[in-house]
């Protein structure tokens, strides 16, 4: 086993034409700095004002690609993430025309994060956003012609944003190329199931995993396997949940939000973007039933031990 | 504060004509004798060949409906959930053109489950289930010129199959007509979130619940508080999950599933219909993303503390 580190530089596409910025074997660990999605372009100072107008060709800096040697189509790549380490800054922004309520909140937004220690990210006084990194975008390179942007996961990975890929778990890919070309970024400090507003707490991070090959195990899209309790240490005090009922899950999801937003101002008085940003990065989207034909119920689960206000 | 018992009769439609079984105040708790969703047509020593022909007539028996005096619309009825005693036998069926994964499992099906002990519920020896009761049918009547089927849920809550309505949690329900003339039915012994076949562990219950008042308070749907993690005692061992990812949020559900169903064929050896079951009773599907346009990502979680096979 060989211990590796890569620092750069980014690419910016899932490109099979990148040349690979290192090549490993079975087994070995590498580790990554991670640059947070915006290249710095949202760390302070940067203004909601600053937002409506950055370059997003500078989006998603990704470290990688790592040629697996051996990976074949047809195999899986296994990522065990050992240790993640976030930087002291993170922002979540809401940008005009993405996110799950874009209609709603047409203007570009920002919220700057202070995380030093490391352990909880204070929100306005009124909650303590437990911090839990992950990265949003780990994948191996699609088979492609054309390069493709990083916005849209796929069965290869990539940004899936799945914030259960935390230290001690094990995220398995279905190899689309030979070598594999795993590439990884989008660091986030902390976020909630869906990541409603469109981000996390994004924030640069070191980020430690060990890389294994399975040779000959097919996967349609990728798995995971969690070392213990997806929300130790948040779900203590119980959930407020609010839900959405009705033939489109999309719809349900919206409408679940919604009611959460209108929640936290009745409850806690927090503004109504300032409620998505923090759904975005704490509250937890579920379907809780998608059988009872013609209508299903997503529901937007908010953990209470972090509210403080 | 008063303690009242409800055995019966039970209604099987929404239907605002109902007589109420019983007039409650602020305060009171009730204790219900809830029917299983078959009205007993699906317990032992019933079979798959049987549920091809049952009367559907007989379907979801709810007990009510119970006028909660001087409930009006615009205000909010609470149920806190304070005791469930599932029965010692249970039963998941899979019903032609019923469930998430209707097309894949055309052919009825029929698991009878042995309750006795109240814990859990074996598995063919591979699987535990914990058993965590609750009913996935409390609402109040809706504001209908026609009676209408208790399947669909709505915004006046019904069929919501919330399996996070148990012990100690507290369902907000905004009223639609005077009285709210709210009923219960559709106990379950363990459900996981999707309820993908459709069914859960259906089963008869004891439940006791306390109903509150809450005037001038207007939802527009239900909601939900829980009193501590969702899932104590189940998620010790951690995930396995499996993931659907694309431009649909329902066909994405599906995919997680048909993926879970195949890793408990391949790691345990379980048939594809009895993977479909148990997926049903015990594995969670959740929304990672729904802001990555095009694609969202949907898991489907199975906790491996129950797997014992």
């Amino acid at each position: 086993m060989t211990r590796h580190e890569v620092t750069g530089p980014a690419h910016r596409l899932w490109n099979p034409a990148h040349p690979p910025a290192l090549t490993v074997d079975d087994g070995d660990e590498v580790t990554f700095a991670v640059l947070d999605a915006s290249d710095t372009l949202f760390a302070p100072p940067a203004t909601a004002a600053g937002i409506a107008t950055f370059d997003w060709d500078r989006l998603y800096p990704l470290v990688g690609p790592i040629w697996v040697a051996g990976a074949e189509p047809g195999d899986t790549v296994e990522v065990e993430v050992l240790d993640i380490t976030a930087g002291d800054w993170g922002w979540t922004a809401v940008l005009p025309g993405f996110g799950l309520l874009a209609d709603d909140f047409p203007e570009p937004h920002l919220h700057h994060w202070d995380l030093t220690g490391g352990k909880y990210a204070d929100f306005q006084g009124l909650a303590r956003v437990p911090l839990r990194p992950f990265c949003g975008v780990v994948g191996v390179c699609p088979d492609t012609p054309e390069p493709l942007t990083v916005v849209p996961p796929g069965h290869f990975g990539g940004n899936i944003d799945c914030r259960d890929v935390g230290v001690g778990s094990r995220l398995f890919l279905p190899v689309q190329l030979p070598g594999a070309r795993l590439s990884i970024g989008d660091s986030h400090a902390a976020q909630g199931d869906g990541e409603v507003c469109g981000c996390a707490i994004e924030a640069p991070a070191s980020v430690a995993i060990r890389i294994r090959l399975h040779k000959d195990r097919r996967l349609a899209a990728p798995q995971l396997q969690t070392p213990g309790p997806l929300r130790a240490g948040i779900d203590d005090a119980g959930y407020y949940a609010t839900m959405g009922v009705g033939p489109d899950l999309m719809a349900a999801a919206r409408d679940a939000v919604r009611a959460l937003i209108d929640h936290l101002g009745r409850t806690y008085g927090v503004d109504p973007v300032d409620a998505y940003v923090l759904a975005s990065v704490a509250a937890d989207l579920k379907i809780s039933e998608v059988v009872d034909a013609p209508n299903w119920v997503v529901g937007a689960y908010l953990p209470l031990s972090i509210m403080t206000g």
